[in-house]
């Protein structure tokens, strides 16, 4: 029967539902053990215990980005899947609650509460507007069905791969400043690879109409802080929602806090809930007792 | 050919794209004249100009709402047109950016992020909540299937009719509280009659769960402003978004103003665009050319 640690905050609530699930039987650890060959949690917390573990044969991470076990130091004698499939509704919700928060100016329209000022101009509307892809996954084709259902034209950016059918139009490769051309927003969903940093520089920030906001919710690598930040503080567009640095917790003397056109939020935009992810690892572990392939296997060179 | 007074703001939007449009002749006047037959327009500005009109045949709306022209003393001696199936996808928008703004705290983070205070603490979502829909129009109907797209639980409550497909369960007449029971989410669509007046009141309110939000963003007669106000005082609710009052402009003594628990937005749930509504015109004007009965022609009597 194998052993299984669960490393997380929410350990009890995943330990409820493995031992609520009709399941193939395993053995729940709270501590790593020699006898241990499953982890499912959370990359941070693994990482910490990835030496005590010398039966590990496969890890399940909770999170969709697995940084901190793609270390060059670490070991990667054991097979690692993400969390994958679980996170694109949630991110949709964050990016149009945004987009609505940006056109309706709900921000602007609790200040004149505050000032007990009626404003009653007309706002915008998402419909008819055009949103940019960078990264088209399988929360990027979610965040497409989602933006065809506002009446939005989509494009894609991708390295080669059109996956989704609800996206317009692909774009690729060297195309990456046509593909922002235009765009009314623009949304990073793109893993941390050695491709992806910084693209999102000075070049394109200004390929990018001046009405334009910018979402990430990909990773904080994928930008050029410092463009980001000139672009804002010169108006190069209209704004930005950042849930992703490239350090966090941002540290307290960063300019992005007080940057007024800017909308910090703190990694939150797909919370890992239990009920989404230990799906995730069910699916996963009913094919590892079948000695099937897993799915969602991450290439520890490709990142992802 | 018949001559047609537009009353708006927006008169020589509407006068361009008429006028673009492949459309039988008509005359636009911008003042009342003796020859006029049909006025296109607002209807706070319709009513001053009622009586200036001897051979008004027909008046289509700009705005769902008509309660200026509703007024017992005046003319009712022409057809009543209101705008209709334009406004669903705008609300809609209105709609789900609060309840996602609500779900994802964002002025909470906004607050935060002020603050320079890294706050990941999961949020909610949207998805499995249960949302109850006060009056299921085509707003109505287009707000279920929004709901629908997120993953939602779906209660309608109506007078009689069962339009909506994408609504889980319907309820009437005597049904109100069992209606409210259980809701995440309460949101009011209903017009201004004798039947909706502050129908959202005392009962209503302690009837929902103490986490719901309610939304208004049909006539604020259908509230019980003072019932509401102590609700949100003492957290019988979470919170409430109103884009809609007994009287607006709201005067700037009216406690609504600094209630911390209450979001105010000013009649801009839905705004008329002019490419929407003047569809709405070019619809019916064909009808009328042709001598066919109207869409949505309003029933004086009833108000909507």
């Amino acid at each position: 029967m194998p052993h299984i640690l669960i490393l997380s905050s929410d350990a009890e609530a995943y330990r409820t539902i493995l031992e609520a699930t009709n399941f193939p039987d395993l053995i729940i650890e709270k501590e790593p053990t020699q006898a241990c060959e499953i982890v499912f949690g959370a990359p941070s917390s693994i990482r910490k215990v990835l030496n005590d573990l010398p039966n590990l044969r496969w890890v399940q991470s909770m999170w969709a980005g697995v940084e901190p076990l793609l270390d060059p130091s670490l070991r990667r004698d054991y097979v690692l899947t993400n969390a994958r499939g679980v996170f694109g509704q949630l991110m949709s919700e964050y990016i149009f609650g945004y987009l609505i928060a940006h056109e309706r100016k709900i921000f602007h329209l609790r200040e004149m509460q505050r000032n007990k000022e009626w404003f009653d101009f007309d706002t915008g509307t998402l419909r008819g507007k055009t949103i940019g892809l960078l990264g088209v996954g399988s929360i990027g084709a979610e965040v497409a069905r989602t933006a065809k259902f506002f009446g939005m034209n989509v494009r894609g950016y991708t390295r080669g791969s059109e996956a989704s059918t609800q996206v317009d139009k692909y774009y690729h490769g060297g195309e990456l400043l046509e593909f922002v051309k235009g765009l009314d927003y623009l949304v990073g969903i793109l893993p941390n690879t050695n491709e992806t940093k910084k693209i999102v520089d000075k070049n394109v920030l200004n390929a990018l109409p001046s009405h334009a906001l910018f979402i990430n919710v990909g990773r904080g690598s994928a930008v050029d802080e410092h463009a980001l930040l000139e672009a804002l503080r010169n108006n190069k567009i209209a704004g930005a929602v950042l849930d992703v640095f490239e350090q966090e917790p941002l540290p307290k003397e960063h300019p992005f806090w007080d940057t007024p056109n800017l909308t910090m939020t703190f990694h939150t935009s797909a919370p890992s809930l239990p009920e989404d992810i230990a799906k995730v690892f069910i699916e996963n572990y009913r094919l590892y007792v079948e000695g099937k392939p897993l799915k969602y296997v991450v290439d520890f060179e490709k990142g992802y």
